[in-house]
């Protein structure tokens, strides 16, 4: 069993709130975050996916198929794009690192072939970051 | 004669539009620049200082002072904004690396003491910046 | 079940002594760090909490308390100081990379409420770090 | 229980080659990697091993018998070397960031005294790695 | 006057070995560099280009035209390849950090249209790099 | 004209007091800094060379030459040292990271063959550094 992992950046902008607080309560609880004009980050995305050595290729997962994937599933439909405008999922959903990491493990699992999705990592910042393994 | 060198973070959304162009010009010019829902960047600053060492303090600038003008006139302004709708320099100036550049130094120049600005530094990402050392 | 990293760094001094040890145990058990003149380091500390989204907030920790607990118990304790004589904890321990991931730990996990604590690693140096879960 | 980690640098050469593939698959697989003039990389391997702290020393491993093991098994072995003509494991392995991971793993776990080792991690880019943990 | 950089990766082999020198002298000069299996590394590359801002775009050089000259002169060129054995230029020239700046200016600076090409740094590894300003 | 730049790593401990000023002086002109316990950094130096490339190796400077002229010179002298209590330069000078580039410019110098020494860079943390190049 061996895992591999491979990192991805995207820009993006986003900002948080939430339609049933009050104007005050969405300041306060997501501060500057909360500025609706929005503002942006420079995200690295770290997919980690398991199984077993392929003897003949050396490979657990076939890094050309991965990249697509990911090129196809988060970085042509994240980068240079507005999180809460322009990624379905964040329609009602608010875009934090948290649910990021989720959004893009719910969109990567389904459709990897032979290895299996063991972690997804988002870098919001280099001193920031959140991990999903699939867990409930 | 010293260079003095401090880095700062900012985050900020901007898209680039020129409004003398037709759409199609700035969909060629500016690529997914273009999109005008904005995307964003975390931004890292560097502002090089220049001067002869204090010999009472081996100071060439007292780095709180640095540090409180550089959050006053860029990191307050910038950190969590877009640029394009909430910097006024950029209201009808492409907000590109090497204009935020410009405009960082414009902002700082005026207003050191003691030592003089050598170089302004702003990063957009890992592997992009710009310089400017205030020559015509 | 999310994991939520933030990062935060600090700057100390410290030297290794056992007095336990003879001068020439010291000195070959600890090698250079035995100078009691001391030495130092900018650490980065990486404290992990895990916990459930809050379907409201898009967050497992809000992080500005999270925030305001690290800089009160680890940065504000230990940043610009001598960790052997300044904190209390290193009186009669050696403060190596791991005895200071599991006085962090100590000092974090029963002041963290909501999310719980799942990690705490500190770099000593970007090739040297250590990790600490809690177990026994 | 504590983890500590080592990291540690080398540069070497390889490339990817199945003899029992035709050209085209090999080719077709392993693209630019296929190139038989070789290619390389600045390897960046991490060595995580795991133990009680040592009382007396605030240990759980000394460092510099975990340094001098490192440079004899893997930096001595594989640093300004081609790994498919000069170390002996890749005789008949493909030289994958797996595969070198299970090697490297192989190479350290018989000879770790004290601490047991629990994952080596092998970076061939920033944006690529392999972890091991000697699992099945 | 701007200053702009843009970065970019390629992973390449090579090693040192002067016809001219006895084996012995090769030995001496280039240390573990002669091993004539080569070995490899993950190249950075830093292209500086000067010049104004256009008024109309921000921008002080189209950054597109830019990475697709250095994708065809440099990248696709030497990326995954033998320095040595597959880049013209290092037939009768070592292909050193100082040389491979040399050749990569003599590359790029005649085909820059508009910005005025400024500077070529080459990393080897994050510890050693080499700057060419194309002064004699 | 090429100019190479090396890097290399060292920790210190230092503390900044001016006997000449009052405690509130050295207090308010030197804040978390005049602790005279005294704290550290990771530095990083990074040491630029000019000159003309050999055309015989390729090399502007024989890098075992420089390696082991900073090595002797720099971390022989200051690594896992008290600044202010092991390095004799500064017995009677504040050991600033301005200070620091200029005395290890001095120790270097006079002592490098061939090539010119071009610019002594050293980074006190990642967010602040000092470059001197020699000039009064």
């Amino acid at each position: 069993m061996i895992y591999l992992t491979r990192r991805a950046d995207f820009s993006a902008s986003h900002y948080y709130h939430n339609p049933a607080f009050s104007p005050e309560e969405n300041a306060r609880v997501f501060g500057k975050c909360a500025n609706l004009n929005g503002h942006g980050h420079n995200y690295t995305l770290e997919v980690t996916v398991k199984g077993d050595v392929d003897a003949t290729t050396g490979f657990v997962v076939d890094l050309k198929d991965l990249k697509t994937l990911m090129e196809r599933e988060v970085i042509g439909a994240m980068d240079h794009r507005h999180l809460n405008k322009e990624v379905p999922e964040f329609k009602d959903l608010i875009p934090t690192t948290e649910n990021l990491a989720i959004v893009i493990w719910n969109r990567l699992e389904p459709r990897l072939k032979i290895a299996r999705l063991h972690r997804v990592r988002v870098y919001e910042a280099e001193d920031l970051f959140a991990d999903f393994y699939g867990e409930a």
